[in-house]
């Protein structure tokens, strides 16, 4: 593997290759003991603001051994008047490896990946625009295939800020590759009909029947420049220890807007727990892309 | 030892135990050398600016072969609307074993102790409030027994902005456990009569009489609305070279104010010398209570 | 060697060694391999925003093994009055070993190389003023000799905005130690009278005659105030496919304002290789002389 871009430039072959490596990553890996003998340098640049993301990153590339750099997108010579791709070629002849990038732009890292750097630099995709965040697709299937086998004929159910969410589609393209029955469930404004591979149920009560998995999904405020109306929101798709199915796993990206998408009582309890191993597991799916990524190619 | 919350909830025995790894630390750690097998990994998140506390920590971490990671709070996704303990508890999930927090808050950090996090998170207070700083009280207890021995009976005398320094009161409270005479000597204004095991002197020349140390205090000018009447305040209270006892050693826990708590020459002189020990045993100090921290809870 | 102030008070033997030792870095450090057992503890404090300055000595610091501190000097305790000079000695005391600096005013790192520290604290300048920016110069200095064998009576064309460089002056300054013909090439509005050990030559086609290397400015428009006349200036003075003699070598510090300094289409082009070349010349460099400082005083 040269890049990872999105979901859709990974076969099925290479998914569960990222799998494998992240169980034995997860196996294997006492936390914070591991160093190996390559040693990769991984530049972090996000221009869009993450804690949790650039953080998880950064921890996969230290367990691997790696050295981590992260950059203040708005300090940097960028302000110059220096364009990104001469940016970029110059941290891969410094030294740089491995290029995480975060932008608003829906494809942008993937023009990034059409250039020729003089040193042979790999981009990570850490969230693109609305409509990919492949790491946390990733993630969220080796969450689901841990607790639920193979997704073959499951039911999962996405609710809430479809439209805004990039983890949303990133999710919908690669379970429904894996044959997962994937069912979107909101209100109206938050609908995105171009959509292939989910079909819509806007009850919430009809939509979680025989739920194998619900993944709830942050509301994007940042990127909404409409009032939600909140109240009825919660009313109406608020997941809940009266909705939630019995059987059903529960999920969300986070950060978690409490007792908004997901009751705050919901969360605290046991059934809440996945909620808080998914950022664990994407350290162990981190590793594993980064590894591939750095050994794919002759540096 | 799970946490470090304030003094109070450290016994003498703790103090002790702490002392004395520092000296380990100190006499068998060339400082850049050390690496352990055992790497926990320390997220810094300083809600008040700060470079050496800060820097003191970090370099600790980094001299007991830990990884550490620098959160800019004020970017992170705290902005998203996510609680500080969701947050936390995620940093947590990620691979985050100790948590380093300063906070303008009393109690902030003591209120996060009290929550169940899922990987067994532990926290250290880096400075809070007006109220408490114990790993500052913690050096320049180290500093004060390297130079004076046994505290039994030294008179101990604190000078200056009392009632706005966390390190007055941790100091205090510290010291006077371990039966030093602890004196105050400051301006009215300046003065804080809730504090115990402290009494106050207001005239500087009788309260250093027969001194052993003298501490200046920084007047913590960002923590004060009113105006300073500062030619007053240095003739009347400012340490030099003039009213230092001979046999009292001279501290400071910086940032000072040039000619204002001390005069410049006092402190350039052979006898300032201690306040720049001081940081210096900090990371010693540090390196030890990262370390039993991280020993102390199966992680 | 205790400090790297600038080139004038590196003797001629000194820069050979630190080429020597680059070179060997250059063989012999698979990137991102290397590990040292003495490891020092580097500081980078940038008053000036910097990308590529920063980012090589932080990649040369770890390919050596050494812990790299970042400052963020906006937010750092100065803002509390404190001086440099106490910043600097407590940075020293808690245990770093070396600082990078980089500030807009002239003698302002030699300033801080006259006082005492309280454990051998190093410094380096990594950029200072319009006069100074001595690893630019010995990086250039390294890539011109790996391509041209020895300087004697070598013609170096440097073109472009003369007076605001401080690449300009520090490469004048140690070419012409070497006995380079340095002759520089630009407007009167960037000429800079001041300069001794390079000759001007206003017209570009003139300057370039049987040039062996040609070095093109950046143009600091974050230090002019003036307008600059960029059609005009682009018509004389661009470096482009119909200019550039046939045996001269390209180079240019970074970041190039394409289709200014020079046309973007050579920069890609087989004739622009060695433009990025320079930056990872730089950290070889770089290597060299942190490797030097560090073992160059008892710490």
């Amino acid at each position: 593997m040269q890049h990872l871009l999105d979901i859709k430039s990974l076969s099925n072959d290479e998914i569960l290759q990222i799998v494998e490596l992240a169980k034995y990553y997860e196996k294997n890996v006492v936390l914070g003991t591991q160093k190996r003998k390559n040693r990769g340098s991984v530049a972090l640049l996000f221009f869009e603001n993450s804690t949790r993301t650039r953080f998880s990153f950064e921890m996969a590339s230290r367990k691997l051994g790696f050295d981590v750099f992260n950059f203040e997108v708005q300090k940097s010579s960028l302000l110059k008047g220096e364009g990104i791709f001469d940016t970029l070629n110059n941290l891969n002849a410094i030294g740089c490896d491995i290029a995480v990038i975060r932008h608003s732009q829906e494809g942008f890292i993937e023009n990034l990946s059409k250039k020729s750097y003089a040193y042979n630099l790999s981009l990570i995709n850490a969230g693109e625009g609305k409509k990919s965040h492949p790491t946390q697709a990733l993630l969220d299937f080796y969450t689901l295939t841990k607790h639920l086998g193979s997704l073959e004929g499951k039911k999962i159910v996405i609710v809430g800020d479809v439209i805004h969410s990039r983890v949303a589609k990133s999710n919908i393209e690669l379970l429904s590759r894996f044959n997962a029955n994937v069912v979107c469930c909101c209100p109206s404004y938050f609908e995105d009909w171009s959509l292939e591979n989910a079909s819509y149920e806007a009850n919430l009560e009809e939509a979680l029947k025989d739920a194998d998995a619900v993944m709830g999904l942050r509301i994007q405020k940042e990127r909404i420049d409409t009032k939600i109306p909140y109240a009825q929101y919660i009313n109406d798709y608020q997941i809940n220890e009266k909705n939630l199915p019995e059987k059903a796993i529960l999920m969300h990206p986070g950060p978690v807007n409490r007792d908004v998408e997901i009751s705050s009582s919901l969360i605290d309890s046991k059934r809440g727990e996945i909620i808080i191993e998914q950022p664990r597991n994407g350290v162990f799916i981190r590793m594993a892309v980064l590894d591939l990524i750095f050994e794919g190619v002759q540096r």
